[in-house]
């Protein structure tokens, strides 16, 4: 059995305190509490802490109206810098923030499936960092933590990617490989997790307790959220929706079985799908992924939009299965697929939707295109670089501080 | 978005700690407090309402080796007689349980299809339960509380059965219909509910606390738990799995969709599939779902070993969905047409479910079938009548005691 320990929850509850300073940008102790499922000394307890840690401030209004004054508490942005780096199979987006999680700077560099061994990749990483920094005449010492997402299934707690099918890497320990080039705190993630935990924290999250987060790329998934937590599973594994099957005996697919959503909704399997309606098609020539999703946001001509017919025909089936199963308040729709396709799939998804969940866990669920400008899994990944920063300072803040209990 | 209030929370660390209680037969609070996420002055509160209210005593026993009497904490069978009733489509089954939850005497009765009337189906109900008493020379004054379960959705907190296809029920006030009938504390929910919380007490769940339970009956359906507690989604609808597609446009479901997990492993399924392979075969005869199943249990026949090969493969594919979604301790199977054929099922299952799910979340979970003895549906329902005895119970004590905080 799985128990979280005293400190478990009280980072739990400091996580939950700070998304809601962070979500409402300012926000006052009482307004908290009126939101929250914490008690008012909790929130007061948590407020100090992180005051502590200098991640927020707080400053005294007068309302107009005279009255006492409100203490109102807002991100600290000059704590410090956090970066957030995406790595994808086709890039590697790094983003610099400051510490109130305000996007600062970004770039991306794209690189080639040739780029996949460990090593490689991770001098790929150090030096995009480093390129970030010096781009931005930032020092080094002022950041705070870094925060990494790869691809497929990762142990944070150990900095060990576990399997990621697009490189074919299995226990790939790249936090320490990472460590040695770049010298800064470092947090390991997945872009399902961060992606998630950027709605919970600044889109459909912050109206939404239970959502998930579907993220369509060259991968899918689904981050899920239960309560306004990020719902991790028990090996930090829930949330592999691509790889359910929708298709009982379908389309091969690149995790080994068959019929899995990825093979359908994913880039390359509506690539499969375009070719099935017509494998001479043009925006199929040159086999590139991101060309061919963009072509389909405009293609106008009748075998394009019957790909696009069934592939939201198959996407509105496998999200009612969510639906079905997770009964949340939202979906989220997000990641660079969701992009641009988003607009055209999601009418006829939303029909096919229709056709398989039940009403009365239908009707309770908004379904949305993500509107968190930006790369949400390079802010997502941030977020656990400050979640990390928040956890060393409160606890280097009560090593020194005598007569307070850990 | 649908926050919890601090009466929510505080009933929730009341049910943990009952749960545990009941769980073990008999604890401590420092070994509740050992094993629990709650500090150790929540569950000293806390046991002093579990015992205010009666539902739990302590005793205080003296350690051989001498030292501190410790108290030990137990439930308090004498306190009252609670009955939990098990609507199927086929039958209807009564059981009666002292207040620790012990089963003292259960009786069933078959209905036929032609009871759907609401008013009807009440009637039996009621009859069923004035029966029970009578057969246990029971005395209704005794009775703290009835949970009642009937398939399909249910709004719990308005006792409104919302849809149940097999009767083809919407918005049934169930609960009204009942107490004019019944004239005791009566609570509604459905056996996926019902079935979760029994193995999160008696069952699984002792062991793990993320796991799912697989209801497999003439419906389907999969009960969630995180951390502990019954997860029910938004509108308490979480868990339809049996209405996830595994089949896109496959066989059609009574649901109205098509391809269904339920068309395919659910009682009426597999009788689908042995008539794909033989139209003809002997325990379709008749019709009738219960011997066809039963049947099949001991069947040694070819066809009857590939109709059931086949709903195996199905059922793994389907499990797999789940493991790969949520990412469980444990996976329960349970209700009747598990309890026949799962020994069956279960080898070929589990080698499909290898081939569907990724291995982080594969090699964590592990598959059981339900070890509960007699009805868990049963069983839950009476839980969930004791949970409201119980909150009434303890708001009745804070009404009288003078200084208390709610």
């Amino acid at each position: 059995m799985l128990r979280r320990t005293t400190t478990d929850i009280r980072k739990a509850n400091r996580l939950d305190v700070l998304r809601r300073i962070y979500a409402a940008g300012s926000i006052s102790r009482q307004e908290i509490a009126a939101d929250s499922e914490l008690s008012f000394a909790t929130i007061a307890n948590v407020v100090n802490d992180l005051l502590s840690a200098g991640v927020i401030v707080e400053d005294r209004f007068r309302d107009s109206g005279g009255g006492r004054p409100r203490a109102i508490l807002t991100p600290n942005a000059r704590r410090g810098l956090l970066v957030g780096v995406d790595v994808a199979e086709t890039y590697v987006h790094v983003e610099l923030f400051d510490l109130a999680l305000r996007p600062m700077h970004a770039s991306e560099h794209p690189i080639g499936p040739e780029t996949n061994r460990p090593e490689e990749l991770a001098g790929h990483i150090a030096a995009a960092i480093e390129a970030l920094l010096l781009e931005c005449g930032a020092d080094r010492a002022d950041v705070r933590g870094v925060g990494v997402s790869v691809p497929g299934q990762v142990a944070p707690e150990h900095g060990v990617s576990v399997f990621a099918p697009g490189w074919n890497w299995h226990d790939v320990p790249l936090l320490a490989i990472l460590q040695d080039r770049i010298g800064l705190p470092l947090y390991l993630d997945n872009p399902l997790m961060a992606s998630t935990v950027a709605e919970l924290w600044f889109g459909a999250g912050r109206e939404a307790d239970n959502l998930v987060c579907v993220t369509i790329g060259t991968g899918v998934g689904a981050g899920i959220a239960i309560h306004g937590s990020l719902y991790r599973g028990t090996t930090n594994a829930a949330g592999e929706w691509g790889h359910s099957v929708l298709m009982f005996d379908g389309r091969g697919c690149r995790c080994g079985s068959r019929g899995c959503v990825e093979a359908y909704v994913g880039a390359p399997g509506i690539m499969a799908t375009l070719a099935e309606v017509d494998p001479s098609h043009v925006l199929l020539r040159g086999g590139d992924q991101t060309a061919c999703v963009q072509g389909l946001a405009t293609a106008d001509d009748p075998r394009a939009a019957e790909a696009l017919t069934r592939t939201a025909r198959l996407l509105g089936a496998a999200l009612a299965n969510l639906i079905n199963v997770l009964n949340p308040e939202a979906v989220v729709l997000s990641s660079w697929v969701a992009g641009h396709l988003g607009p055209r799939l999601l009418p006829e998804a939303a029909e096919a939707l229709a056709a398989h969940a039940l009403d009365r866990s239908r009707t309770a669920a908004r379904l949305l295109l993500s509107d968190i400008p930006g790369n949400p899994v390079s802010l997502g990944a941030a977020t656990f670089a400050l979640e990390g920063f928040l956890d060393e300072a409160v606890s280097n803040a009560s090593r020194t501080t005598s007569g307070r209990p850990l």
